[in-house]
């Protein structure tokens, strides 16, 4: 019997549970204020950009989605963020990536302020995870996403084999760094992984976030196996798909994520999640 | 046939180029500055700080021991982190571990300027290490003399299987880090993996941090595998020993590292190295 975990329902679930704090900090004259920044106008980026300030909007949160200019320089760009830093209405910034070539990504993800950093991108607040102290520390999305349908599915991780493919920043590192804190055993996998399919099929617990359609076939899925797809592709007929083969995998799997109503839902309810806990952090330190 | 790592042939070697830069500072009139504080009055502690101490004084760095009661509170301390924090004859700040239990590891560690971090554990730092942007970025000291011996002896990491046995944020974690960078595939395991020998019989490099002694023998090494033993243990005879049975394990690696002579020797030339690194760095932003 192969469990579809449902990111829809759990979105839903975790925003009702975001949506009482909201009231909480209203009742004490406070509104958590999110921006959500965009630069030139790739498409897909516009319409996760759009998704994330439709939720907040629903949800009571004050949104601000600021679109800049292709052309802008990395000093404006830094500059913008600055100001937004100083801005006592914003309390989580996020510019939303991938940035245009000129622009260096680690400068713009060092100008935010820790404690606003809605990504959790910052190195100090990556930092933190990797050492496994987290209080007030904001967390990438997409990871933190994934670490609630664990919980919300009593999977156990601990001593279990995890194997986290792909090593980004957004997802693999610090996905890889929350599955050891909970103690998994944790192989971080990439494109100069030999053998991968190997690996995979040794996996409890199968994370992949390559950006490859159906890069993950059932040969390459251990049986019983737990499997995250954090794919957002395209198939051939222009359909969105994930890099698991959804279709293939499913009868071999205990657990599987599908795409969509997976995890994309879920990484917008934990930045809806996260903005609240930053406003919440704010306001404990300086009242 | 069997290389054995020569930790203090490279550490000399390191040494030698280390004092060429002291020799350039001096030149220029800067002397780098290495503060060690030591709490209490352990005795390894102890041996390892007065090893640390001499090394510094030998190579010209300016090296001050602060030995302070073992009744210390952690705000006292903490002061006097930040006293040299501000103290511009001091480049590097190195508190070395274990502290008392009444006093907060993570505080103390947060506690020494990012610009000052002879260990690397600030996590800033870490999370740096973490993205692969270590420019201008202290990196914990013993990965840090790992990686010089794969250097050294031209051991290819890209595509190799790594396995870290031991996750502190001593040495662990940003030795995970450190060969995920360089394109390894890395599982990091601990106390709570399962089936232990299995994994490690797979891995083309095995670096072992458990604090046992002989933890690792011949049955749980791969044929030709590199092994980096990390641990300073003393068995039932009071002898100095690694976590790795090298006498076993050695007639079955290509190469593998000494207990002594091997990674604690580099350690120490790394944290000399990183003293000049952080008087540079510091030179350049300052001029």
């Amino acid at each position: 019997m192969t469990t579809i975990l449902d990111g829809k329902a759990l979105a839903a679930k975790t925003d009702e549970n975001t949506k009482i704090e909201i009231q909480d900090l209203a009742d004490r004259g406070i509104i958590p204020g999110l921006v959500v920044i965009l630069v030139g106008h790739d498409e897909a980026s516009q319409l996760y950009v759009r998704n994330k300030d439709k939720r907040a909007r629903k949800m009571g949160i004050h949104s601000v989605v600021r679109n800049l200019p292709e052309t802008i320089t990395e000093e404006e760009l830094i500059q913008i963020i600055h100001s937004y830093n100083a801005d006592p209405t914003i309390n989580a910034i996020l510019v939303q990536l991938p940035l245009p070539a000129h622009i260096n990504e680690f400068h713009v993800t060092t100008a935010i302020a820790p404690q606003k950093d809605a990504d959790g991108f910052h190195p100090v607040n990556l930092g933190k995870l990797i050492v496994n102290r987290t209080e007030q520390t904001p967390i990438a999305c997409t990871p933190a996403g994934i670490m609630k349908f664990f919980k919300a599915y009593h999977i156990s991780l601990d001593g279990k084999k995890a194997v986290v493919v792909g090593r980004s920043t957004i997802v693999g590192k610090p996905m890889a760094a929350l599955l050891v804190n909970a103690n998994a055993t944790v192989t971080i996998a990439h494109s100069h992984t030999k053998k991968l399919s190997e690996l995979t099929q040794e996996a409890d617990i199968l994370v992949v976030a390559v950006g490859v359609a159906h890069f993950i076939k059932a040969v390459d899925v251990k049986n019983g196996a737990v499997v995250i797809d954090v794919g957002m592709d395209r198939d051939a007929q222009h359909k969105l798909v994930g890099d698991v083969d959804f279709d293939e995998v499913k009868n071999k799997a205990a657990y599987i994520t599908p795409v969509p109503r997976g995890v994309g839902p879920m990484t917008i309810s934990m930045l809806m999640a996260q903005t609240v806990s930053l406003t919440k952090w704010s306001s404990e330190q300086n009242g």
